[in-house]
């Protein structure tokens, strides 16, 4: 009857140490594995499974904004990389370049795109005129190549997937606009369908995307208390749209150029799906994300008649949550509950021939662990409403720890002493210098995660310098 | 009031010049255009929008026999591609190398991947234990890379978006099966959805994917009489599995090498539907795969109530049918008219101030431009006819392209006759030998389609040599 192996013994504890847990996780639960060439993944179809259900949910929303999606090459001429003078400075070190093609040497190198400011904008220059054309909102769905020197899988990959939208408008306010729209819809993909709470602010100086005038994010809290930016979104004024002369007849008759933004989330929020909602049994999907919702389990399933009912009752539950069942016959049920649970299926539907004698069966909900015995008449209804709750309860969940793990800190003495306490974040104010900032992650390892726009007054002093701050800044270390 | 540009005279004649045809709809329909780097297209929102319907519905397909998604690296190591030594020698000649990354020279050289055999196999070796693992039925939608030397956006990219599907199996016989499921849904698509009727059947060896030990093809003819694949699923029995030693304990208890498929659809697929279709108007896109089914254009716009009663039908169309309305101020009707029928949409409506103190309004068919007044009350049960009605009928017009176009030959003298004066499909008996392929390709520039599924018995011998020949193929000139 195969082995009775133990799950739960196989993940490393998740207090002792996360990172491996972590890793564990990622390979027992075949999100993701490692291939030959190093920082590149394989996602494995569970893994992606989680990625498509992101998609589809985000890419309706981006949709209703009037957003389009398009295809732009994964190759940039290395002389279009280096028309914006920041950005240039914040990717060349870390991009991978195409040298030969077709057995030839190319005579100008093509990098591989890391993200596609540049060709978008040297698109929009071609295709924009007049103020009537605007505004263009446009997306695409693809990889891009950062040559990171230390990678984890999902976390920090040299390739990974995203959406990279990028808009440009007819003014300046209505970008900025946009630009927090699309923070909105971070937020509500985060919060709502991954259980995610997140802090909403801006990104300092030091910390905002290289070539924007602005950064905005939402930020997320690991379990072991480090933070993990969920996505971000970017106003970057006229700082591309002039090198790349993307500009147009205004109603004025006059010549401007367009205003730009650009937004982005990554295959980064299926490792802090991992992170924030995992536990010593391994991964825990929040319903709406998870692939598989419901997982069908029969006990004693040699006995006549079993199968043929746990196939039924699958068959019925699969026309309203997505289902599986387990019915593989060289394992125990107790190594299949262990195994479903470690591969985070919010419920688990256990049934043997004395629920059948019954009328019954027993439901196991993965966030709580709790068991409850339930009439089949009544068990759809019963899942959609435990389903429900599990969402409900994950998010709840994670906010108790980002409430935990928040602190506020007055002086250095303060930071330090919670940041060694409780990771986490630090609310402390902050006077503006990118020094203090440097500062302070010299000193500690946290850096700032942003500016929240909800403003807490705290002290009338910078943490770090004492001088007049009227910032109030979170920090914490970070993925 | 704008110009009154007519997109007709501007879209070269489809009988005077095809490839410049074919350019002029590619980038007047918005579909895609030329970047700064050569081979390399960015497709456009309207573009994009047709390559997603497309996903959808093969994605969907491809679900129902069980395949998931996943996500395999964009780079392939020179040592992993070398390890078949056809699929290498096939594919080494057209690959773009990355050969710098983070500011380093890379010690070995990684290939942007032209197909994903040799990464598949790789992973499947590591996940690959019993025959109680198998079959695995992967793919992935991703883009893909060949350095060609003449390039035509869509048809012959050096990046071209697909999908491939790579399933291993645990018999030969199922892996077969599997190959001509695949092609069966092929068929489903091009014929169903794209209304492009095919031809069935399998490649020769010379034609053959390079390491595969067969390949099976939808075959298509555009309208000038040249052929497109569109689309290829191979059998790979063990070529690959033996050097990648992707094996397994099979029922026996002994090793054995896994039996492998991979199958594919590309972009290549939007190039069928421009030039199998379209006509001197432009675009003509079939119903099911046409990202506007319906676009309103109201006349007379200007006048009271006209814009609000065409957005109260089109608000209602919206909920049936993918719809747009066309209210810009500064373009005439007429512009209009001649816009939307370039860009392919199946059914336009008209409505003017007289219409609408009749209650009706005017649908105008894109595929054969006949007009008809239909009461408002009966509009969108109207229109639900005439999409399928178009969508049949230009699988029927498509169809007659082909039965006009192909001819049978017995000697090489009627083979190029039929072919100067037809293009199109060339059935002629063919011997079996690669030569002969060969000395018809020099010729005639005509290549082997396939031998299809439905054989014939043309003549006893081979168009070419003469000798006994018991196959009957099908040739043409192809993109």
């Amino acid at each position: 009857m195969g082995d009775n192996k133990n799950f739960v013994k196989d993940i490393t504890n998740i207090e002792e140490d996360f990172a491996r847990w972590y890793t564990d996780v990622v390979l027992k639960a075949e999100l993701a594995d490692y291939t030959d060439v190093k920082g590149f993944i394989s996602i494995r179809p569970y893994g992606y499974a989680i990625w498509e259900n992101i998609q589809k949910y985000a890419d309706e929303k981006f949709k209703k904004c009037g957003v389009k999606n398009v295809s732009m090459p994964v190759l940039i001429p290395e002389s279009l990389l280096n028309k914006e003078k920041d950005h240039v400075e914040g990717f060349a070190p870390e991009v991978a370049w195409v040298t030969e093609g077709g057995e030839n040497k190319l005579e100008e190198r093509l990098c591989v795109r890391p993200t596609s400011e540049t060709l978008f904008c040297n698109m929009y220059s071609k295709w924009l005129s007049s103020w009537r054309d605007l505004p263009f909102l446009y997306n695409q769905w693809c990889n891009v190549l950062r040559w990171e020197k230390e990678t984890r899988p999902f976390l920090r990959s040299r390739e990974f997937l995203w959406q990279e939208g990028h808009t440009i408008h007819e003014t300046a306010e209505e970008a900025k606009k946009f630009t927090l729209k699309m923070l909105d819809i971070y937020t509500d993909i985060l919060e709502n369908f991954l259980a995610l709470p997140v802090v909403r602010g801006q990104k300092t100086e030091t910390e905002k995307f290289a070539g924007a005038e602005s950064t905005y994010t939402v930020e997320t809290l690991m379990h072991d208390g480090r933070a993990l930016q969920g996505g971000t979104t970017h106003y970057f004024g006229q700082n591309f749209s002039k090198p790349f002369e993307v500009k147009f007849q205004n109603r004025e008759g006059k010549e401007e150029y367009a205003y730009q933004t650009s937004w982005g989330i990554s295959t980064r929020l299926i490792g802090a799906i991992i992170m924030a909602h995992g536990d010593n049994r391994g991964l825990k999907l929040p319903p709406k994300v998870a692939p598989i919702q419901v997982v069908v389990v029969p006990v004693a399933q040699q006995k006549e008649g079993v199968i043929e009912k746990a196939t039924e009752i699958k068959e019925n539950l699969e026309n309203r949550f997505r289902t599986e069942i387990d019915i593989r016959d060289n394992y125990t049920p107790g190594y299949k509950f262990n195994f479903w649970e470690m591969k985070g299926v919010p419920v688990r539907l256990e049934i043997g021939p004395r629920d059948i004698e019954n009328n019954q069966c027993v439901l196991v909900r993965r966030d709580t662990l709790e068991k409850e015995v339930v009439s089949l008449d009544n068990v759809n209804n019963r899942i959609a409403e435990l389903l429900e709750d599990i969402q409900a309860n994950m998010f709840k969940m994670a906010e108790e720890n980002v409430i935990k793990r928040t602190t506020v800190a007055k002086n250095m003495d303060e930071f330090e002493k919670n940041l060694s306490e409780n990771q986490g974040y630090v609310k402390a104010m902050w006077c503006g210098s990118s020094e203090c900032e440097e500062k302070i992650h010299e000193k500690t390892g946290a850096k700032s995660r942003c500016i929240p726009f909800k403003q807490e007054h705290i002290a009338d002093t910078c943490v770090y310098c004492g001088k007049p701050a009227n910032k109030m800044v979170i920090w914490g270390r970070q993925y």
